[in-house]
């Protein structure tokens, strides 16, 4: 492996800072006791070079010599694939983590994001639109409040599909969303009490700073 | 590998049918030239058993012998793994699809699919948070056009990223949503009319009138 590095943005404005999603990975290279280095890259003026990493413009991507990955949820993948602190060997244990690893995406993610979306702009509206995005994350919370309250973390040891996961609830649980889904909120707090998650919102705070 | 089984329902209404997301797993294994067979659970009661296998209640989930695994994402990539018609196997390759299969769930279908809730619902009203999901979904539509406008798949050969972005562009398409994004349009035209999917809508289309 060549030195991994990690690019972000030179600067965010207030808000999204300590929830932009370079902090999965950072949180990632944590766990596993990999050496990084995190580049900034201009937010206000994103050239041909940005959108040739990233094609939508966003944060982050991971280069490993050669290699260079965008989507935090496929960095985690190509970084676990390397750290047993990330996720297991045999098959069963990967097809579990990667099962989870989606569904934090794809079936929280899917429903929290939207829903923080309205909250950003403080949009209470009911109409029916809003009503069915509402039901959609009520479900998905349920169910989860389901799987947390039987198990400490969602497949087996804490692994990729845990950051992945935790990172979508805290967004909910920021805007007072969890309510009263316990689990969801013990399993939010156990996962960023975790030295690798408290270093990485650390590290990511002062990384803005100090473009301020 | 076992024989592959494909769950998804035994029925559902007719507006989700041929985009119910057994599709997407039929579709691979159509792609992949995988012998499997689908198998269908009950839509109105679903059991202990179901949510044993899908912690949401949703489908599809995949068995490949004791290997039990929920989430389409996460069976294309267990699948691709299996096969050079998914996935290519050197570490580039590999790196360069995965990040657009996650790129297809995450920065577009996380866009596209809370839209189209509002489209299920004919629901057009423009409040600040409508008004923020569809610029979401427009600047990720904007991207795809200009990456879709040089080039005919993703990441090489057509790839399972294709499948998800192509479904996922699909459901926009079928509500008129691509609108002047022609590359998109011809996309999803050229993806679609490959016989790997044209068999596996067919197919999904007839086990759900089974049903009838």
């Amino acid at each position: 492996m060549s030195e991994l590095i990690v690019h972000t943005f030179d600067w965010v404005p207030q808000m999204p800072r300590g929830f932009v999603r370079d902090i999965r990975v950072r949180w990632a290279m944590e766990e596993a006791g990999m050496p990084y280095r995190v580049v900034g890259v201009p937010f206000r003026e994103r050239g041909a070079d940005h959108f040739a990493h990233q094609p939508f413009g966003q944060v982050p991507w991971l280069t490993d010599g050669d290699i260079s990955i965008f989507e935090a949820g496929a960095i985690l993948l190509y970084l676990a694939e390397r750290s047993e602190n990330l996720m297991p060997k045999d098959a069963r244990g990967r097809a579990d983590v990667i099962q989870w690893a989606f569904a934090a995406l794809n079936s929280v993610e899917m429903a929290s994001l939207p829903w923080a979306l309205f909250k950003f702009e403080n949009d209470d509206s009911q109409t029916p639109g809003k009503k069915l995005l509402d039901t959609f994350l009520a479900g998905r919370l349920g169910h989860m409040e389901k799987v947390l309250a039987t198990r400490e973390w969602l497949a087996g040891n804490f692994s990729i599909a845990d950051i992945q996961m935790a990172d979508a609830l805290r967004v909910v649980d920021s805007f007072g969303g969890l309510g009263e889904h316990e689990a969801c909120k013990a399993y939010v707090a156990r996962a960023t009490s975790r030295p690798a998650f408290v270093k990485s919102h650390a590290d990511q705070m002062a990384h803005f700073a100090k473009a301020d």
